[in-house]
This record gives structure tokens, sequence and C-alpha cells, in this order.
């Protein structure tokens, strides 16, 4: 998928969610409890009750690592689920990887050969050639860490360079040429969001993918205001509010409800502007 | 483990090799191709033919995970395998994670209450939430990057910060205060030991894990002249030089050839040292 077509689904659907599928093995809701399949279930239910107010699917895989050996199969069902029964959904595995360059090329299969997601989430550390082989696949995205949104982002994201640039400004200006608007993303929490008018400055042209509106305190009007360019330009993430809404039977209904409140207020933000 | 049982290991066999088990799945020896299990059995025979001359196996999770589902067991076995039978090895899972606290958390349990191995390696960028949460495990080690083997190292890791510190640096000196040298060591790439002298004013007792000897054109010597400290403090990481020495019949034998002839190196320089 390249960045028009993103885009169309956007306008289409009046909504840029993404739904962070980090389903919680040892947190499965009251009808799933004790089923040998309890996660694939829960996402297939969450993805049928979400689908039609979302763009995109973000499963982290800690969460499925976490399961053991089982996980990575559990994954990769939940991603042909999605490719299958919703083929216009952006699916994003968010990884956080990155390795030397033959080790990176690696990865690069894992997820797009192997798994067919659409992006990684990689993070910068080791420069160009950790990122580079995730580039060379037509279609699939680099989803770049830049600024996150956990308070400890300011440990090594925010310090200043020589010259007064911060650490993650200067990832985006250099890494920035390693691809284009095509096939590279950055990830900006959105409790940064006062940032995200100097970001766009440095990328205004790049999706950026926002996490931590909810849970993690972020408003999506900020994110909106200071974030969205003439092609939106974002992907908005929440995970938790979604798919945690209810514990019940009725949790793919609550999560229904939940994704469809925050599709309202992405469409009333895109048709207001 | 901790680092004085790490270093009665390395005084015991002379040696602070850590054999990197990178085995690539579309690269297996003639005996083994067809073989359904072809990566696992290789892994045996590797670990086999060098136990008696390493003190650590380092799986690197991309190779595992661009096998697919299956890729995830295969590494589990693995483990378990070297856990079983030679459970003196210091197991580390090269898998560069590293996410927001609660998510670092779930990766923490995935390698060591799942998985059982004794240290994973972990990107800083995010910072100490990122980290902290591979500390809570007892006997258990985060490898944090601090300056890698590959060129584009430069890109972020080698800038000058405001004040002239450079960014591996201040990444060294921040995040030693989240552990203790019990459970913390630094990944310093072989290719960088001109800069092993300034690294050992910073971490002066922390363990480092050195790749890039071999392959990448590292030199063990150097590494060890400015590297080592009163305690070994090394880990020097040997990945295809060994398990790729040859593709034929004797694939192992000649593991074993190449790990000992490492050992050799190594016992020389820890007893005229």
């Amino acid at each position: 998928m390249n960045k028009s077509q993103l885009y169309k689904e956007i306008v289409k659907k009046s909504s840029f969610l993404c739904v962070g599928l980090d389903a919680d093995s040892k947190k499965m809701p009251k009808p799933l409890v004790g089923n040998a399949d309890a996660v694939f279930e829960f996402n297939r239910a969450i993805v049928d009750a979400t689908a039609q107010y979302a763009v995109s699917y973000k499963p982290n895989l800690a969460f499925y690592e976490e399961m053991g050996e089982c996980g990575w199969s559990v994954f990769a069902r939940t991603v042909e689920y999605i490719r299958k029964n919703y083929p216009e959904q952006f699916i994003i595995a968010d990884a956080k990887r990155g390795d030397i360059g033959n080790t990176s090329a690696m990865y690069a299969r894992a997820f797009f050969d192997e798994m067919d997601v659409d992006a990684v989430t990689l993070a910068p550390y080791m420069g160009a050639d950790s990122v580079k082989p995730f580039l060379d696949f037509e279609g699939k995205w680099a989803v770049i860490l830049a600024l996150t949104s956990n308070p400890s982002a300011a440990d090594f994201e925010l310090l200043k360079l020589e010259g007064g640039e911060r650490v993650y400004e200067r990832v985006l200006r250099t890494s920035k040429e390693w691809g284009s608007e095509d096939n590279t993303m950055y990830v900006v929490g959105a409790t940064q969001a006062v940032e995200l008018e100097n970001i766009r400055k440095i990328v205004p042209g790049h999706f950026l993918l926002v996490p931590g509106v909810g849970a993690q305190g972020g408003s999506l009007e900020e994110v909106y205001k200071y974030g969205a360019n003439s092609e939106c330009g974002l992907l908005v993430n929440s995970s938790r509010g979604i798919i945690y809404a209810s514990l019940d039977d009725d949790f793919a209904a609550k999560a229904a409800d939940e994704a469809q409140k925050l599709q309202r207020q992405m469409s009333m933000l895109i048709h207001n502007s």
C-alpha cells in the first residue's frame, strides 16, 4: 500500500484509527476464559467488531512472544485473518526491531515475506543499515521511532546535540533521506503533542503513527490540530481503551462502541478542518 | 548467573567465547539439507561440538523469526537443549527489544519466564522505562546496545551532544545507574576497538559483549588489550566464522576447530596479561 492508497481509505471511512491488538493472554473476557485459542478468538472478535471504524491494526509482538512458542502462530493467524477478510486494513507489526544490515534483512523477510504485514516499527539507534533493508520491499513500510510516548523518552530522544538540534530531530532529518513518504512513517507519542508543530516542520508530508491517546493520556484534538497535514498524515492508535472496554459477555460490542466514538471524533476533525 | 559466577566459568575454560547461533535455514550443511528439523539439528551439533571451548551462546532472533511460525519453537528448543545439557553456559537472546514500560515487561517475561535465557540485548533509544523491567529478574541480565559494530553506528551513536559527550557515552553514563554490574552488560562492536579505552573509563567494571570479530573485521588482540578488566569483563562473539566454517559433512568438526582456535588465542591473552 502506498501513501495515497492509505489516504483514500482514511477519506472513505472518515477515520484514521489504528486499533492496537495487544491482548494479554492472562486477561481474557469472560466468554473466552478457558478457551485454548482464546487470544486468536479474542482478536477475531475485536477485528470483526471494529473494522468498519478503523483503517489499521497494530499487534504488538511483545504480547504474542509472552505467550511462549505458540505466540507467533497466534500472531500469524491474526494477520492472515485480517488480510483475508479486511484486505483494505493497514497492518503494522509493532516490533521495534533493528540490527546490523544482514540481520535486519532477515527481520524484514520475517515480517514482509513470512507474515505479509504492511509495516514494521523500528528503533533507529543503530542507524541507516538497520533500517534500509526494510525499505527494499515494494509497498511495505518502515515506521521509525522518533519521539515516543513514555516518560523516559527524555533520557535520550530529547537530548540536545551540538548546535542545539535534539536527538529525535536528527533522527527525523537523517532518516527521511533513506526512503520516501511512500515507505517511511514516524512514531510520535500523543503525549508529545507540544512537539508536533516542530515535527511537521521537519517532515511535513510523512505519515505519523501516534500511540498514547487514551490510557497514556494524549489528546486526539491536540494531535490533529498540530499533527495533521493536507492528506491527514496521521494514524492514531488506541489499544487498551478499545480492546478492554469490557471483560464481560459484551466485550466485542463495547469495543465497537469505543472504536465508533473515536471514529466519530475523527470524522468531525477531518470534516471541520 | 551473577558476574562472579560468569567470571569463574571464564577462568575454568580459559575462554570468553560466545558462539552466535545465527543459522540461516536456507544455508544448511550437506548432511542436513532436506531435514525437516534442520536448524535445530544444526544448532545441537554446533553446541555439542563447541561447548567445551565456549562460555556463552547467542541466538539472534532474526534468524528464527525469518523461518515463520516454527521459528520460535526452534529457538525455544535450542535454549532448552543448552540449558539441560550445558547448564553452565550463559545464554543471550540477541533480540534488541525495547518498548514502553508495561510492554517491555511483557518482553522480559517472554524471554526470562517462558524461555529461561540469561540475558536479552536491548536498544536504549526509549530510555529507562524500556530497560528497567528486564532488571527486575534475579540473576538475569540486560545487555544494552552502546556502540555497535555496523558502519552506520556513526549516524546517531557517535553524534556529539551539547558539552561534547557523545550519544553512546551518555547511554553508558545514564543506564549504568539503572542496574548494577551483576545485571547490566553493554554491546560494543569489535570494529570500535579504538573506543574501548574510553568506554572502560565510563564503565570499568561492567561486562562488554563484543560482536564483530572475524566476519566483520574486528581484532581479538585489540579488543582484549583495550577492553579487558581485572575480571576479564568481555564476552567476544563469533557467529559465521564458527558455525559456517564448513557446509560439508565435517561442518561440526570444523566448527569445533574454529572455536578451539579462538579459545586458544583467548587463553594466551588471559594467561599472558
